[in-house]
Formats: C-alpha cells, structure tokens, sequence
C-alpha cells in the first residue's frame, strides 16, 4: 500500500515537474521572439521597394516630406539590404545621411570606403561624385535629408563588384 | 522504512521543482531586463542637459550637424523628458521634426494641441508661433532639421501649465 503510494506521489511530482519546465522553456521562446521583433522594428515604415535603374540590389523608399515652396528640404528613409547600393551621383545642393540603423558604406570617388554606423552623419558637399548603400553583411537604415534649391540628383554608373569590394576607388 | 524513502523522494523532488521555478523566473527577469534596455537605447547621444531659458522642465541637446557656407541644413536631436518642453517661438525658415521615439506634444497659435508619435512628422512652417515639448507622461525624443538660410529663431514667453494641459490655445 505504502509502495503504490510512493509510486504514486513520485509520478505526480515528476509529471508536475515537467510540466512547470515546459511552460517555462516557452516563456523564454516568446520572450527571444519579443526581443528579436523589438529590435528589428523600424521607426519608419519600409516603404516601397525602388525600381528604377539608380541602385544595384534591393532598396526601400519611404518618403517622409517633399519640398514646396515654403520648404526646400526633402526628407525620407531608405533601407538598403546588404549588398545593395546606390550608382554613382551627385547632388547640386548637397545631401545629409543619417544612419538610424545597421551598418552602411559611403564612398566619394578617390576617396577609401567610409563604414557609416547607427547614429553617425554624412555630410555630402555640393557635386561631389559618390555612392552610399548597405555593407555586405548587414542592411543600412538611412535617413536622406535633401535641399531642393537647386537642380537635380545627376546619376553616373552603377558601383562594380571591385569598387564595393574596396579594391577600386 | 518504505514510509521514510517517500518523505525522502517526496522532498528531494519538491526542493528540485522549487529550484526549477527560481531558476526560470531568475532567467525570465534578466530577459526583461534586457528587453527594457534595448527598448531604450537611444540613437544618438543623450547630449548636453539644455540650461537657456527658452525652455521649462529638463531637455537635452545633442548637435549633429551645424549648417556652414556649403550646407544651410542643421540637424540635432532633442530628448525632452516627461513634461519638458520650449517656449513659444518661430522660425524665419520652418522646421521640420521627426519623433525618433516616445511621445511629444506640438501647437501652433490659436491650435489644438497635436500628439506627435514615434515615426511622425512635423511640418513647421516659416514665422509660425508655434512651441513642442513631451507628453505628461511620456519623454520625446525628436530630430529636428532647421534651414539657416534666413535669420535666427525668435524667442517668445513660456509655455504656461494651462496651455500645456490644453486648457487654453
């Protein structure tokens, strides 16, 4: 009697053990999944996948504000997906970069690739040859901050395996 | 005999069920806690604690990019804590903010007050009295793009209690 007891009492208190493990194991599962999302959460929508013949690999554009004629600057936030990059361009009235998030890579021509990180600013002067885009590991979050005064983006050629390899400036 | 070896298991397997339980939870709060510091790590620099009088409670300034003979266009980030915001004042040239996270209140003259969320963006045009702070509760974290192609930014009185509540435009 004493021994089915025993018996008994043991399953309950295995079972129960188990029990509290598993729920346990699936709180911290749901736990990483809530981090993971937070930390891939984006301030700004992704906005819609780019198009045109401009970038090389995939690139999102989100605008945030046009100019008109009460303000000259125009806002939005692209997302570069590792490896994607801009060609060749150049602004007439220059352009601020801001990196929001992810690791991304600025080049003026003769100049070595920059490693731009979260939080730090590029401040492309007026007409000055460069590219910007994701590194090759990790996607870039920018935020493109653009005066209208004067002319348009002018666009050149699409930046090579070498040149994005750093092998070529 | 048999009656002491169930105490004995029935002991060993509650104290290792109660260790389980510690554990997870033990494992559950440092999740937490990392979860609570990603969630406020701030892109930029908190900056230097603001100590003019144009504004009331505490903010701070970080300045990312001062406008020059090449580029007009400054950049900075404010975090305004709970409560905190400017005087009233305008803009010879607009400003554009962007709240990076948190929560903020923005209000023009004669205006309700509008609650401005993470991922928005404020439109403020040239000359318009205007001021923008936190919410109550909430701290405000907002990048703010300013044309210094025009004249300074005009400074008026602070922002009453009143006005702020949304008691009075």
């Amino acid at each position: 009697m004493k021994s089915s007891l025993t018996i008994v009492v043991v399953v309950v208190v295995v079972v129960a053990f188990i029990l509290v493990s598993y729920s346990c194991k699936n709180q911290r599962n749901q736990q990483a999944n809530q981090m993971e999302s937070i930390q891939k959460e984006l301030i700004f929508p992704k906005g819609e996948k780019i198009t045109n013949n401009n970038f090389v690999g995939t690139a999102w554009l989100e605008g945030l504000l046009d100019a008109d004629s009460l303000n000259h600057i125009a806002v939005g936030s692209v997302v570069f997906e590792p490896g994607a990059r801009s060609n060749w361009h150049t602004h007439p009235d220059g352009q601020i970069l801001i990196c929001l998030d992810g690791v991304g890579y600025y080049q003026e021509k003769g100049s070595p690739i920059r490693v731009v990180n979260k939080g730090e600013v590029v401040n492309i002067r007026p007409n000055v040859l460069h590219w910007h885009g994701a590194s090759a590991d990790t996607e870039f979050v920018q935020l493109a901050i653009t005066s209208r005064l004067e002319g348009v983006t002018e666009w050149f050629g699409a930046v090579s395996d070498e040149e994005y390899l750093g092998l070529k400036r």
